[in-house]
């Protein structure tokens, strides 16, 4: 047995959520103008009531709707699959699991939550929407979706992988999208840093503070944002919802489940659905695997922080490394954010996720042994998970383990970094002891 | 109901072989230096055993070897997707169902055979293959392959394509594949072309002569070809094979089967396994949908021609715009072929494949539809497939039909050329008169 396949009704009617079954529970969100539990009226500005009583609820299970469902279908139930090739090459006894969120239309977990997002926002006679993108997965995924529903959107891409990386931007444009490289003149932000840094290459931070300021101006336009929050995490539990059902098909049960960590949202879609199994007592070990050099989780501070330079987004409690931090320009561009999710935070702060920092060549050199055992290229972001999962398997030969990962997308955009990893042109970084210590300097103060 | 998926244990465990079905059947393939049918001996220096039993061979169905199937059940089998979305956008009562051969590990159908092949030769102690690519997309398919057996794989890239579209190259690389620009100075057919003109950008017909040349010349080395061959197309039939598995559990029959031609694989894999319902009597249409610039079936002679510039390959009898033809540079890479699979000729003289030659620009304009209503990219060599299942779709509003279309690969690497589209700077090409003409008139003589 190599893959395993759930067929369309089989796929999961609810998303898990995992916030009332954290021991400790949630901070709430803070208004970042009074530093004081933000108001329902001033977040309905960019988000759909929908959207924020998920964000703020303390059910378990909340059903998806069948439009969203509908959507799913294209691609999901997505596979679990049996590294056996992999295992092989490694000359161990584990057995190594992972779940292939990599084929997705745009090629990555991304539209779980941007299909759900985008209805949420449809239903409430919301016709556009902005967001940022970074090397462009998100903003891929919420082009795919709108146009799904017959929306528009426009992306705010930084400035940098808008000139460097045009396949996503036309990705985007495909799907009918508007893209713009920010920071841009299209907002009062955007205007305001290129007249202090008119060559910015610009930064995610950057253009959360563009489209969240479109969409606190426009009338017709909300906001969505692609990880970090809590309805985000929730959308993405049908990875590990489904992944629960197919590790029975298959007669076996996970000790280790291992995510990559940027925001946080694939890691928490494949492991809060099993956070009640570790509850009841499973012995399951939750590794979240971060890049070394933007390392919230084992070097960031448990704090309020904006999502974003310009401080517009609410404060969230969670690892970070400080709002105005600058990672490296390593090439897993969906692992350069200096925050975590809320949820992975809590779990973090509660023992249950054990945190670790990988670097990138090593995450390299196990996504091309993957690709050339398992036949999948993958992400550079997705590599961090498959490291970690060799770690594992390789840690005790005399008890071998069932490891789980998420591969949260495929690395076919990312080709030219294996280029740069095969010509030896890639390196690790140092820790950025200097910067982080800077950037947690400015966390807001909290009273 | 969207998507009908089988499991693993469902996947078809032979391949069907049209040869003996086809009304007044194959003529054989002739030596190019002595224009009598081949011997054996001299097609064992390029292809192994097996794989010839297969080129010749009459039996209708044919075991796929069980490790052939596991690498298969990295990927199939392959979804059959009910295009809902695209008939409400034409607003048709027509059902149009597709087969997405998408979702293999390098974005198309080509693995079904280049695994096939790899293992085959793996059987028979052949450590290497060469081969030859345009885009890209063959290549690949054979690294991946190979990559899975141990075995070692150089490919020939058309030097233009080498130049200009190398995230191709980068995943051959990936793979652990080995790539030159070709004409190249590793052959003599190389080093010749070279002299003479040496800013050539390069073609298929050149890379096949020296693939061909190299394979020839090394004892541990043989070749390997993507489409045209019989038994190319075999392995292709996997994909009609579970389509028909599909439709029944969809309870439904297509009255239309159309796939994009180029060398013919992809077509004949989802057509040929629905022939024997025809000649049972059953009202089925199939259709090639080529290129108006590159129309082999609508307005190439069918004769004995070779499959390469310097008349290396053995002379098949096909459908054929002459060896020497050299088609303009449309965006769909993989249909820039003189000459159609045999069966797929024979099929068409016979009357039971109807050809169709399609514009680019309507190709694309099928595709960006296809894109925004179903979500997935398509590669431009399946546009023309989609734009002839609109076609049908469209044709009688009386008479609804069931029709099935082969979506054999995805667009994210040809991400520039809907760019282009959508930008204004594609355009029709004439029908090239003259150079048909021309190159028609290079035909090999046969006594």
């Amino acid at each position: 047995m190599k893959k395993i396949v759930l067929r369309d009704d089989e796929m999961p009617k609810v998303w898990y959520n995992v916030a009332p079954d954290i021991p400790g529970g949630l901070l709430p969100p803070l208004d970042p103008q009074t530093l004081k539990p933000i108001s329902p009226e001033k977040l309905g500005a960019i988000f759909p009531q929908g959207l924020l009583e998920q964000e703020m609820s303390t059910e378990r299970f909340i059903p998806i709707p069948e439009e969203v469902q509908e959507i799913y279908r294209i691609w999901r139930p997505s596979p679990l699959v049996r590294a056996n090739k992999l295992e092989e090459a490694l000359g161990v006894k584990a057995k190594i699991y992972f779940k292939n969120e990599s084929v997705s239309p745009v090629g990555s977990h991304k539209p779980n939550s941007a299909v759900a997002q985008a209805w949420f926002n449809k239903r409430e006679g919301v016709k556009r929407l902005t967001t940022e993108t970074g090397a462009g997965q998100w903003g891929s995924a919420l082009c795919f979706a709108t146009s799904k529903f017959g929306m528009q959107c426009k992306v705010y891409m930084v400035r940098v992988s808008y000139d460097q990386k045009p396949y996503r931007k036309f990705m985007m444009q495909t799907y009918g999208g508007q893209v713009v490289a920010s920071p841009s003149m299209d907002t009062k932000v955007g205007r305001d840093i290129l007249a202090r840094t008119p060559d910015t290459p610009g930064s995610l931070g950057m253009a959360v503070s563009e489209a969240l300021e479109e969409a606190l101006d426009r009338e017709d336009t909300n906001y969505a944002l692609g990880s970090v929050l809590n309805h985000v995490a929730l959308h993405q539990t049908i990875i590990g919802l489904e992944a629960k059902k197919q590790m029975e098909l298959a007669g076996d049960f996970p000790d280790v489940i291992i995510g990559c960590c940027g925001g946080g949202s694939n890691f928490a879609g494949l492991a809060c659905p099993f956070v009640p199994d570790y509850l009841e007592g499973k012995k399951i070990r939750f590794l979240g695997c971060e890049p070394a050099s933007c390392p919230s989780l084992t070097n960031g501070k448990l704090a309020y922080d904006a999502g974003d330079v310009a401080m517009l987004t609410p404060l969230l409690y969670m690892y970070t490394l400080g709002h105005t931090f600058v990672p490296p320009g390593f090439h897993a561009g969906g692992l350069r954010y200096h925050g975590m999710a809320p949820v992975i935070s809590a779990l973090t702060r509660e023992g249950i996720v054990e945190p670790v920092a990988l670097q990138q060549l090593e995450c390299f050199e196990a996504g091309l042994l993957f690709a050339r055992t398992e036949g999948i290229i993958p992400a550079p972001e997705s590599t961090h998970a498959i490291r970690g999962a060799i770690i594992e398997a390789l840690r005790d030969p005399k008890e071998p383990k069932t490891i789980l990962f998420n591969l949260s997308g495929t690395g076919v955009i990312d080709l030219p970094s294996y280029d740069k990893y095969l010509q030896g042109e890639l390196q690790d970084y140092e820790y950025p002891q200097e910067d982080i210590a800077k950037s947690l300097a400015s966390l807001p103060k909290i009273p």
